[in-house]
Formats: C-alpha cells, structure tokens, sequence
C-alpha cells in the first residue's frame, strides 16, 4: 500500500473514532436525562475535551495530506469531506453538551412527566448518526441516502414532542414547571439539530462518492 | 496579478457577496416580524434559494483552486477557510429562513406583547455577522476577535428574553398565547445560533490568518 494510501486510511480511522466519541456523548447526555443521574455529565464534559483535541488533529491532518500530496479527484474530495464532517461531528458534541446542561437543570426538580416522544427521538437520531458514519467508513451513498429518508421522521417526532408539551403547559402556571416543558422542548430541538448534522455528514458522503453534490434537493 | 491571485480574489468575492445575501435575509426575517409584514417572507425565499446555489458553486471554486494549483502555506489555508465558512453561511441563511416561517406562523395571531429584547439581539448578531466577514475580506484577525466578545453579549440577552418570555407564560393558560411565546424563545435560539456561526467564521479568519487554531480557547 502507498504512503499516501496509509495516511488516508489513517485519516479515516480518526473520524470513525471521533464518531464513537460523539455517539457516546449523545448516548450519555440522554441517558443522564431518562436516568436522572447527574453523575453521566461528568463523562460527557470529559469526552467534549477529547471531541474538541480530535477536531484540532484531523483538520491539521487534513491540510497536511493537501499540502504535501497534491491530491484531485475523488482523494481530494475525500479529504475535504473529511474535513466538513469533521466539523459536523465537533457541533454534535457541542449538541450532547447542550442536552447534558439542559438536563443538569432538570434534574434539579422532580420529573415533569413520562418524557413523551423524546427518549423515541434519540433512538432515531442515534441510528441516523450511526448509519451517516458508516456510510462514510464504508464510502456507501445508498446507506448515507436513508439517512436523508430518516431526518423527515425525526422532524415529525419534533412535531408531536412541542405539540404534547404546549398541551402541557396550558395545565399549569407554575413557573418551575413551565420552565421544566421549556427545558424539554430545547432537548428535542438539539435532537432535531442532531439529525441535520448527521443529515449533512450524508449529503456530504454522497458527493464523496459520486461527485455530484446534492445538498438541497430532498433525494438522490 | 498572477492568474492564481485573480482566482482567488474572484474566490473572496464571491464569499463576500454570499455574505451580502445572508446577512440581507436576516435582516428581512427579522423586520417581518418587527413590521408584521409577512409579503417579506418571499424576500426570503428567493434569497435562500440564490444562496444554496452560491454555496454549491463557492465549494466548486475551492477544489477546482486546490487541484489545478496545489496551494500550500497561507493559500491552502485561505481555500479551505473559505469552504468552512462558505457552510456557515449557508446554515445561516437556513436560520433566517427559520426565523421567517417561525414569523408567519406569529403573525396570523395579535401582537404578543413588545417582542422585549428580541430586535435588540438581532442588531448585534447583525454587527457580529457583519464584523465576521468584513474581517475575512480584510484578514483582520482583530477584528474577528471581538466578533468572539460579541457573543457573549448575545448569549446573556437570549438568557433575558427567554427570563421575560417564562415569566410571561406563567400569567395565561391560553394555548395560543404560550405557543406564541414559544415562538419567540425559538427565535432567539436562532439568533443566538446566528451569533454561533458568525464565531465560527470569526475562529476561521483567526486560523487563517495566523495558521493557529483558536477553536476552544475563548479569546486569543
């Protein structure tokens, strides 16, 4: 195997790993939720410093195989959209850290009620982000395209989690509680956000892949 | 002028010209609901769609400059600045468009109330946003580091607005009234996002200026 061939491996190595890191803060940061321990925000805080170190390293890697390798074609578009990815998978991170601070408020009180939608939510935006990775690990547009199919799901979980929340709040005029339905309207909104990131991450792979960019146009 | 030189400044046109566009869609997204007028919301649109155009062709530009000329150093950095921040604005201009449908949906209703510090928050996200790429087309790493001290400023007023808005919420149990409410604390979510992505671009001009990643310190 070429140099350059090991050090493009490489590179992609250190996404994927990147991805678990980000994987495991949004698994933390909504079990710290459903769990109600406070405990789990520790972890995420400590894998955000790993997260943020990762982004630094694999963007200077990124720049380093231009400079020294003169890629074109579909290397150099490997490596650009390592680059965009790698900076989707640092605001995921930033996301996690959103829901495990917004949790830390909630856990201040006792619970609201049954979560809805939300915990539903999670699992799909988990399986989005999975699968959006992979299809980069693997260079599968076809996979990267269900991610595409699944975003429209998870904004309709958004949908229904904001609609059971207002009801909610029509009950009430206590401030903590509204506060509480607040604060679980924004968790469900990084969740939404999440999914635009792995929905990018997909976009991104396709064009990878095929060289024909097709961010806004709904399918392939 | 070397061809390349010329290329690249028509590059940093084409940047600032996308910036031009985003920064006129929040401008009108926010007098939409400022001016209650909601015929602006087509401005928009039409907007939103030149801008995810110009994202494609800025990203096109890029490669085809790092392929046909194999920049290193200083050059290589420009390039792939400008396709980080080529991304952001187009998220922003996603918020604008956010903002705007959030503004259709409050507009079929009576004003709410005075929309307290929302415009307030949305002249210095402007200024912010402003500032960001005005030191990207001047390579002011200065002027990009107080666009870092501007946000803070916007994060404490969403803090404010979102205060006002609970504490308003905790006077009705009118469905419609809190959902209007909501609305407004999504909006300056999405300022203050907007705020974010000027950082972002902020942080780039930084690294691309001095070649030292700034990310994750908060002020050089």
């Amino acid at each position: 195997m070429r140099h350059f061939d090991l050090e493009m491996n490489d590179l992609k190595k250190k996404l994927v790993d990147m991805a678990s890191l980000v994987q495991e803060m949004i698994k933390i940061s909504v079990d710290e939720i459903v769990k109600r321990d406070e405990s789990l925000s520790k972890e995420v805080f400590i894998r955000e410093r790993e997260a943020n170190l990762t982004e630094i390293i694999v963007d200077d890697t990124c720049l380093k195989l231009i400079a020294l390798n003169q890629p074109v074609g579909a290397d150099l578009r490997f490596i650009t959209s390592a680059m965009k990815i790698n900076s989707d998978l640092e605001r995921m991170g930033d996301e996690a850290v959103n829901i495990c601070e917004i949790g830390l408020n909630l856990l201040k009180y006792p619970e609201l009620k049954p979560l809805i939608d939300i915990p539903k939510m999670a699992s799909a935006v988990t399986i989005m982000v999975k699968d959006s990775i992979e299809s980069f690990n693997l260079s599968d547009a076809e996979l990267a395209n269900t991610v595409l199919t699944k975003d429209d799901e998870v904004d309709e979980l958004k949908r229904i989690v904001f609609k059971d929340l207002l009801q909610f709040m029509t009950n009430t005029s206590d401030q903590t509680t509204l506060s509480r339905a607040v604060d679980l309207m924004l968790i469900a909104k990084s969740l939404e956000r999440l999914g635009d990131h792995a929905t990018n991450i997909a976009e991104d792979v396709i064009f990878m892949v095929h060289g024909k960019d097709i961010r806004h146009i709904k399918s392939i």
